[in-house]
């Protein structure tokens, strides 16, 4: 089997996420049937919105640091658990020797199994400007739907007022009122484009016809690992 | 801040517990604010207990290769999420030129400041075997009650039929009765003597007062690495 090398620490708990969705979705009976994982937790690495909107450092020299240091520890192959920092990836790739699987193409490309003609995105400030989510998609010819402009402070809030800043009575009412008017914009699903949202909407409850690019992305990984997916 | 190396893998869903505990006692308002964690998921390290036992290889070679690659990651202690493994760290230790935190110690130090005299072991047979909670306690005058000899067979069950297996509709009536039964002894707390149990526990619905060494570890490591606790 190979190994999995997860850069995370953007956010710490999105990494701990995707770290246990690897692991509860790979057919395993003992510990040693499991996939090896090495990660790096790197919580040096600068905001990625922050930086896309032009008010931060890159964070593309902490992602090559811990892009080689996950090589070099013995990692196969490379994924990342932050939709933003994708938008970064090009820049990272051509200095480590390993496959990188990106999460938002392997999104898209379910996206188009599932046979969606179009999806609402749900992500962070950065990676809306960034439009990662909205070529991929092209590509697969889907549709997109995003917040209204005057709305897109409200998804920014639930990640970094609510799970970023580890606040568990956040007020979500916001946050539901938007997916209410995309829903009535065309969207049938919506992807949750921020690793910080599947676990937004499972600590605060919210319900909706959800797409976790994190579960994708682990289902991805455990085939690509050479082990067998649940289910 | 210290940036703390998690040998895990013993098994997959500890170390992920270990590490989410450690994010959501950490008192942070942004990514940057956590401590940077590197964990080596190595699941190649052979089952503690059948070694303890006398039916299986050492863990020791992978436990020295994993310890090496994280002091060669840059990790600056490191944490075993693993009670049994700590069994074997005198053997590993050597090999590094770290500080190894142990989460036997860190227990029964923390039983010791509960005013706790009496405590119940629950554990997988290689860890009861081992004696390395009985010695720890001793060292604090701490009496330690584990379940009648032919009652040990029910603990490990439900660490390797429930958990380990994934088993999540695992019969749990013979558990509470070995709890009962350890009471009746004098057992006032339970020490979750494998990293498996906070998670049974949780998943199970089970209650008791219970003593969570992964939560204890988890705080100690944040206030080692020179982070705040939350509360």
């Amino acid at each position: 089997m190979k190994t999995i090398g997860i850069i995370g620490g953007m956010g710490p708990l999105a990494a701990a996420d995707l770290f246990k969705k690897i692991i509860l979705k790979t057919d395993a009976k003992t510990d040693q049937d499991h996939i090896r994982i090495l990660i790096d937790n790197n919580t040096n690495i600068p905001d990625r919105t922050a930086c896309i909107k032009g008010m931060g450092p890159s964070p593309v020299d902490e992602l090559i640091k811990s892009a080689k240091l996950l090589e070099n520890a013995g990692a196969d192959f490379i994924i990342v658990s932050c939709n933003t920092a994708h938008y970064f990836m090009p820049e990272v790739t051509p200095h480590i020797g390993i496959p990188f699987m990106s999460m938002i193409d392997e999104t898209a490309k379910a996206c188009k199994r599932m046979g969606t003609d179009c999806v609402g995105l749900l992500a962070s400030e950065g990676t809306s400007a960034s439009g990662i989510y909205c070529d991929a998609l092209a590509h697969q010819y889907i549709d997109m739907v995003e917040p209204e402009p005057d709305d897109l402070h409200v998804v920014h809030e639930i990640i970094y007022d609510g799970i970023k800043a580890g606040n568990t009575s956040f007020d979500t009412t916001e946050f539901r009122r938007v997916l209410k008017n995309m829903q009535e914009r065309g969207a049938k699903q919506f992807i949750l484009g921020c690793t910080e949202l599947p676990i937004a909407v499972e600590m605060f409850g919210i319900e909706g016809n959800f797409i976790d690019p994190t579960e994708i992305l682990a289902i991805k990984a455990i085939e690509f690992a050479g082990a067998k997916v649940i289910g």
